[in-house]
């Protein structure tokens, strides 16, 4: 990591010739991660106090950017918390969801500013959705004025622990993913998973893949967690029904954000374009787009995933027996090992070549070593990922003829 | 200035009740102002070599968004240009003006990086124009891709000392100013003060305003330079026909953008909002719109000028002499110092009003002491503003008629 001392802050002028200036100046970043348990409840002041940053008073107003669905089934919830608090909060309820990321919902957004007459200095705009809703609000904040600041309120599992952690902001536009957005920090955001309790099993399964991630790459303690918690928190909705399960969420979820943060805060704007929390994110991003819409994003990142693991154990960086514990545990998370579009000629190739192409003509590749750790490679062959593309066809056969057994004998 | 050494940098975690994460970062920012004469003749590399975080090398793609009205005056030279020097550039010309300052115009520049492939760690975006094709151009390429770099050319005063040295972007969006934008500083602009013998006479004085505005507040040189060269430089196009047009010409430009790179470079993200290069503005943004289509915004600034140096002038902070030097020169640069929308009942203390909104409460308006200084202030009333309103129009009266009786008498 850079030490402080190291950034240079300065106007220097050169009239050898013609005259040169150079301006260097820097950017002091700070935002907030918190947790909060039933951030919405009455008695809670976690929203109001928990972050000096971004505290509300009684009588404040606020604008208030809501995933539509969130707001039909926690709306009245969180109105009355308003109300009960005496904040002056306006909703706008909209429709987010990845075929309306784009331009457009961004502007309804910068309309919904423009209508309230925001004061950008005192009053952060509140984003309440997954990450899709997320990714918007924050886009189209980070253009208000040159930068208006917004809060956070994830609702999902990815929202909670990746989209709602990180500094990127974005929209679609044209076939690229995210091609239009900043890197703009929210002041806080508040992580509270009560909303777990009504989103779909797939769309858990979806977050635990990046919570996978993390721990396939930085923590085996993380990743036993996942092993002996996983399926009994997906069917508890993370809600914590008896005290172990309770102890479990709280700290999948917080070493998770943990892990996360410790990436990204020595590279907020990705500069050093080796980034372990890119795992998974090498052939996904193809696989994704040629598989859609079957794929979801934590889907595609788990058979990217699985296809690395599968790699590293042909390259002796993981044993085998770590391979199957791995491949096992994607299983219980609910989420696929194997897609077919691995098997179409040249998807896998071209997947590699675009993200070489993303990383400034280099693979970067980050592959896992044992479970927990990694090293980057830039020496990864067709040949190499077509023979661990084989393998992990094979593997992913027998497990679910294993499943289908172990489903037969238990029926 | 804030020493580099307070800079914090780090992640800090307590899990005292529930987790709370706080993330503090530092971005360093660097960008280069670059003096060149005839940039684009053919044996003039400074484009290619004059910095070097921009060079250019024989082989190399580009991308060129250019104004259309430069495009059909300059374009065969700047392509000449390119072509000798073996660069592969691709033009796409647009209209720019101030009608179309919009998000649609910005889309139209992401669709050309799309169309062009743009690789965004290694081809810059070239913009070559004035204000408003340099604002379009730097905030699509700020949020392709979360920040593609990109270089500078400006075509207009304005331009040159003004939109092409600060790190501003945006469009207009609805009524309102720069609405959506960014802070996001050019890898380097190139200034070339040739564009200017194709600008009109307006639109040098509209430049020489925001000139004007760096001398009053912060040199008695530049406008010492401005009183005895002014009206020869716009005849003179700043074409330095003379050795002592040549002289003058650089020594306003380079110290103009001197001047102004001092102010910006503490203050780079406006964090401190009193600024003295928000001298001319605290009034103009609602003259400018009231008057509208009548006052481009530099002389919308120029009125604000006359108007709070009559205000000094009545509070005692620059002599009666000194008020007469500055209307003298304003008028002498083709500025106006007195527009009949000061005197519709309500403007100025609405004006004045919306200020103080965007400088979060407080008035923070800068008024010149003497030539060439400034102090900031609070207490302005509606009451003094008027009086100095009355008084700039007996003012600008008496100059009119003097002006007048000396054509007739040189006629
Ligand atoms: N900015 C980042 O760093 C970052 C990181 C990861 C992912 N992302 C982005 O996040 C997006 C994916 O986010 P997502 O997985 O949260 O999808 P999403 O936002 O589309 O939400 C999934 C669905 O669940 C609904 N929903 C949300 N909360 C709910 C709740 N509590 N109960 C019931 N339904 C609920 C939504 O309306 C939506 O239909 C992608 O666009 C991705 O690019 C961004
Ligand atoms: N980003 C900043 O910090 C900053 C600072 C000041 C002004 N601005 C912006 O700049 C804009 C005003 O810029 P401007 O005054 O350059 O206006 P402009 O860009 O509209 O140019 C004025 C006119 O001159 C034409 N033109 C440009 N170069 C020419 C040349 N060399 N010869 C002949 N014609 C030429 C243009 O096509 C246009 O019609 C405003 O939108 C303002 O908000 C931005």
């Amino acid at each position: 990591m850079r030490s402080a001392a190291s950034f240079k802050l300065g106007l220097s002028h050169s009239a050898a010739t013609d005259s040169t200036w150079k301006v260097e100046a820097v950017k002091q970043v700070e935002y907030h991660v918190i947790a909060a348990r039933n951030l919405f409840a009455k008695d809670s002041t976690r929203l109001l106090d928990g972050c000096s940053a971004a505290s509300l008073h009684r009588g404040d107003r606020r604008l208030i950017i809501i995933d539509a669905n969130v707001d039909r089934i926690h709306g009245d919830r969180i109105r009355g918390y308003f109300e009960h608090h005496g904040i002056r909060a306006s909703f706008v309820p909209m429709r987010a969801d990845e075929t309306v990321k784009e331009w457009g919902s961004a502007v309804r957004v910068v309309d919904a500013m423009n209508g309230f007459g925001i004061d950008r200095r005192r009053e952060p705009v509140i984003a309440i959705g997954g990450g899709v809703l997320l990714d918007i609000v924050g886009f189209a904040a980070s253009v208000y004025r040159r930068g208006t600041p917004y809060i956070r309120v994830p609702t999902t599992l990815i929202g909670l622990v990746d989209a709602g952690v990180g500094v990127k902001t974005g929209v679609n536009y044209g076939m690229g993913k995210n091609r239009l957005g900043t890197y703009a920090p929210a002041l806080a955001t508040f992580v509270d998973r009560a909303f777990l309790r009504t989103l779909d099993n797939r769309h858990l399964s979806n977050g635990l893949a990046e919570i996978l991630k993390m721990a396939l790459i930085k923590s085996l303690d993380l990743f036993e967690l996942l092993e002996i918690f996983g399926e009994r928190l997906i069917d508890d909705r993370f809600q914590g029904s008896s005290d172990e399960l309770d102890t479990a969420a709280t700290q999948v979820i917080a070493e998770s954000i943990h892990l996360m943060l410790e990436e990204l805060q020595p590279n907020l704007w990705e500069s050093c374009l080796e980034r372990c929390v890119d795992y998974g994110h090498t052939f996904s991003p193809t696989l994704e787009m040629e598989a859609l819409p079957e794929l979801l994003h934590g889907e595609a990142v788990a058979v990217d995933m699985a296809l690395t693991s599968a790699l590293g154990y042909l390259r002796g960086s993981i044993s085998e027996a770590e391979l199957d514990r791995v491949l096992t545990v994607m299983r219980h998370l609910g989420l696929p090992t194997w897609n077919d579009v691995l098997s179409t000629p040249g998807v896998l190739g071209a997947a590699l070549a675009d993200t070489v192409r993303h990383r400034d003509g280099r693979q970067r590749l980050p592959l896992p070593v044992g479970i927990g750790g990694h090293h980057f490679v830039n020496d990864v062959t067709i040949d190499g990922i077509n023979s661990a593309s084989a393998l992990l066809n094979r593997k992913s056969d027998e497990l679910r003829v294993r499943e289908t057994s172990v489903t037969k004998v238990a029926s």
